[in-house]
């Protein structure tokens, strides 16, 4: 089987990651899977919100938006609407429990770090670039933190890195990575969020079509798995590299 | 090991499903597991919305919510807020999709069927145990269209039954149909739910302490396959049952 | 003169009051009118509205919506639209200031009791039902914080005890509690809140159809006032029962 | 007794009702009772709500408001806070629900008369005020549609005026038309609203003190018969008088 | 050329200001451009907004709106939709910014002074009228404070009086203070807040129908200097005169 | 005098324009003013709004809006408070009325178009970057539309070009462009937006410190005028070089 754009079914689609594309947050990137490009801001605040006051713990959070004009045809501001959607809220909410899965919050003290995942432009999967590409984000913060003594050198937050990747069947068959035209066909679509060293976050199946059973289940969980474990060594070069230099 | 209320780890807790709980609606089911009683209403409606008139299918949808005092201390209305939560957003997103999973929307015809199911009493499971109540009143919903002759006697826009459960890991064990104790303190915890025919329609694991494995994800499975099983046979019995008559 | 029901004109409907229906509000009571059936849940917390702080009073407040196919036809959730009705604020504000009515605030200290009033089956007279039955909560709430220790025993912040009931005319004869089929087409619809011993707490009589005279203003306090007094009985009947046992 | 302005106890303060206040509106009055200060506007359009529409019947409805600084200390707008209170939505109601009482909708045609009453200051009975100036404007507002040709000449849409009073128990003793300093230290407040042939519209009595017998509900009753009799006098003259020319 | 009203291209329209039309509040005037008639409230307060605290600084600030039948067709309320249109959110931010040119917050100590100007009916100019009326309102709230002793006797918060006018093209001929039927026809609009020394604070000019050019612009400005100037005598004649003495 | 950045007073921060930066949008400029970057898209639909309808005009409007970590600390969404802020709606109002100065909307039929302006990153004069480059991506969107047969080969919808720059008094000199240092002193504000033949189309002038006299804006207006002048010539530049091939 060939997919429509020439890709395997276990292939990630080209993969960029952009370490400081923002002069002010502590941690920003720009990252794309394909067409899809999603800026990852991270701002780490010192202090903590009202109910985790005084218990020695941080907090890390995300809020996930598509600007009005990322997708193929113009949708409605939220702001303008005046409430935010269903969508929204529960991918805001899955990529702040994905990356509080990697952060120790003993260690993170009582600091505060938001993840604000913008969608400039959505072609499919913008949830998993986010995820990925605000691991890369936080773990910016992180160091900037420690690079201003808001963390002590030694304080390790981050028990681990985190990478997520939708997997799904198009036309019957199990692939990787689907941009917009295979996501809006798929018969299954599951999103896996996953640790660096191959353990499971998060495993959000869905049957947009009809059921599945345990064994297309499993299919699709090491194709997630595989792709996990790319994307984990792309982030790794992303951060071993030197980064865009900040102006702030 | 012994669970707190005395169950084994395979044990669903008692499951009570009564129909026809209330008068006006078209199909209606109080189901309880155990201490957790949701009020699901299925409001059967001529017409579909907006974006899919004229093209000949139906819709269902579900709304989600908790009564300000289902819970130990009382929370804030969703109403007098002036904005849902995403909590409530997400479940009401997943109720919704479960179902239409076993409707064959062409075979509904353009009519719309809305679940409302709310939470008079929460003690854990609550999603899982308005999804398996809400089956039953959907199903009681398109029986009451054909008396009616809303519907032909030979339509059949329903392809299966569902049901859903919650399984975790609670003190390193795998546990199913967590109540509100265990829920709280469980390291992993997974919503699935199944076809009566024991396929998957949603899986949705997360590490709420550490990342899990593939193979406590499969173990985690087995108890949800066989819990749905036994709620597939409640349902069931309940539908084969005489109903408490409706008044209107 | 034979109602659509079969009831004489001055005869309520079968009035159910099951105390306990909830196992973790202080205070609960499912009451029934007919086939109105109204969620009663007092919450007892410590402290007061910031208004109120340091001024050694109690403060007593309520709030009733509907579940949206509680009526003949389903009703948009005020959570969803954002904001919450006119109907539903003032009965909210008519339920609440009727019970601070035979409430010492005072003698409850600095402490707050909420009623949740959820309509769960509207058939006419929602509010006169949610008041009748929020008093016998109020009343179990105030004793579950005496046996708790958080009201001194000897306190006494209950003045007196409180029931409500519709009057109106229809077909041109004044009834007492009215379903819903005779108030929608009542000419004259009044609600009375009256204390056990015979007093007026609240009296809103509204034209529905032509202005209405002194004399026949009279004739229908009269029905309120043997309404209210029978309520009166089957309220303290309820509260001398053995309440079913609440798990918390 | 003395009143703490002098007034006997069934005196009425000073009224003064200024037709054509605008120059735009159908109808508007400003009406003054003492230094509480309404400005009530009519505003005429043809067609009625999607609800109403092809059955022939016209609508009356009203919003009633207060100006921020029209208190003794300024209130936050509803505008503001993005939602209107309880208070104001419940006098909205009672505006609307009154005026209807003396309106025939089928002789309305099918148009749309909404009153808008703005409370400039506040001095107490603002309520009150309101429906005894927006009755005066409605007049207005239907003589300037039969001017206009919009309301054949012998339509008669009024069935009868409208008034409104206060009445209350203060310092023990029943008053007519309450100020401010007197209504807030009230035992039992009431509004009445009476046609012009002194029939009840709405009662609406309200114990904030303690609660009342029969007998003291039938004096306050005889107190607005007489204030509302007088009212409807100074209706009457001010609708003979000339009013000042609008300028539209 | 002829301006539709026999005014002058460099004549305001009638100018009425009458201090002191409110009880309660500190300070307030009616003030007057011809038809359109703008309430202007002053509520002086103790305190500031929490993020000027403890700096030793004042604040001043407006709100503005229009009554739904101010103008010659009803419009919505913005609390009934909920939420503030941007015209209203920038008329109240150009008043508040506007007042503030003339205050010396320092010298204000830690007090709020709040605007309500309050549109009653608008004829063209209403944000001009209610700046111009508002800086009389501001003097007498600052006069009464001192009156009070809530500002030190020699206290100088008031740096300078404030007026302001429209002008504008209408019909190819530039003009001064603009009336509705003017101002919907205009093609360049202008906005001009002076202090009394004739020193700027607010340009805001706008082509409406086509770009406007250096010389325009000039003359334009001119039109507004002398308007400006004509309007401060007004002010400074009403703030001369005894006022309406208040009752408060 | 040296700027803080070593920049003249008559100089502009390095300008770069972007085009086709997305791939979706009909027209789309990612602009730079030296740091501040704003991403403008503009997105062409067939029809009008329902007020325009069947009336042979288009339409063109604009959406500002700053992403959370735009600036040096981060800010709520709107989306996430539930309303628009006053700035934000005051920018989205000027952008839109700045365009429609250059548009004969009978040329462009019952179409219309949205500017979505995002700030990506602020450093001071988003506004008038984001009118620069909506200015480009109009001009794009128009030419798309003409490309894919929706608008006439000969229409000309844009009379002319556009452009925007602010100019301010900082530390008593007048310089043009300020950036955000710059601007958080400045002691008066300008933001000017000029046609390409060198009219006005706003001038926006505000005393942020102390007011301003004629001469002073005369000297603001010669900066603005060649400001504008430059980056009308950018502009062209932009838009005669090819731009980045779009994929969609």
């Amino acid at each position: 089987m060939t997919r429509h754009d020439g890709r395997s079914t276990d292939q990630l689609r080209e993969v960029r990651i952009t370490r400081n594309w923002l002069d002010h947050a502590e941690g920003s990137v720009l990252v794309e899977f394909g067409r899809t490009r999603v800026l990852c801001a991270a701002s780490f605040t010192e202090g903590v919100p009202r109910w985790l006051k005084g218990k020695g713990s941080g907090w890390v959070t995300a809020e996930y938006e598509m600007l009005p004009r990322s997708t193929n045809t113009r949708s409605d501001r939220e702001s303008r609407r005046g409430k935010v959607g269903g969508r929204t809220h529960e991918i805001s909410r899955l990529i702040g429990r994905s990356l509080r899965a990697v952060i120790d919050t003993k260690a993170l003290g009582e600091n505060t770090i938001v993840l604000d995942c913008d969608v400039l432009q959505a072609d499919g999967g913008t949830r998993t670039a986010a995820i990925t590409g605000a691991y890369v984000a936080l773990a910016d913060a992180v160091a900037d933190a420690k690079a201003k003594g808001l963390l002590a050198p030694n304080a390790a937050p981050l028990t681990g890195s985190l990478a997520a990747v939708s997997v799904g069947v198009v036309g019957g068959v199990p692939v990787l990575d689907l941009d917009y035209p295979e996501d809006s066909t798929a018969e299954t679509d599951m999103n896996v969020v996953m640790t660096g060293d191959g353990r499971f976050v998060e495993v959000q199946g869905t049957a947009e079509g009809r059921p599945f059973d345990r064994d297309l289940l499993g299919r699709l969980l090491d194709l997630a798995t595989s792709g996990c474990a790319e994307l984990t060594v792309r982030q790794q070069q992303a951060l071993d590299a030197p980064a865009r230099e900040r102006l702030a």
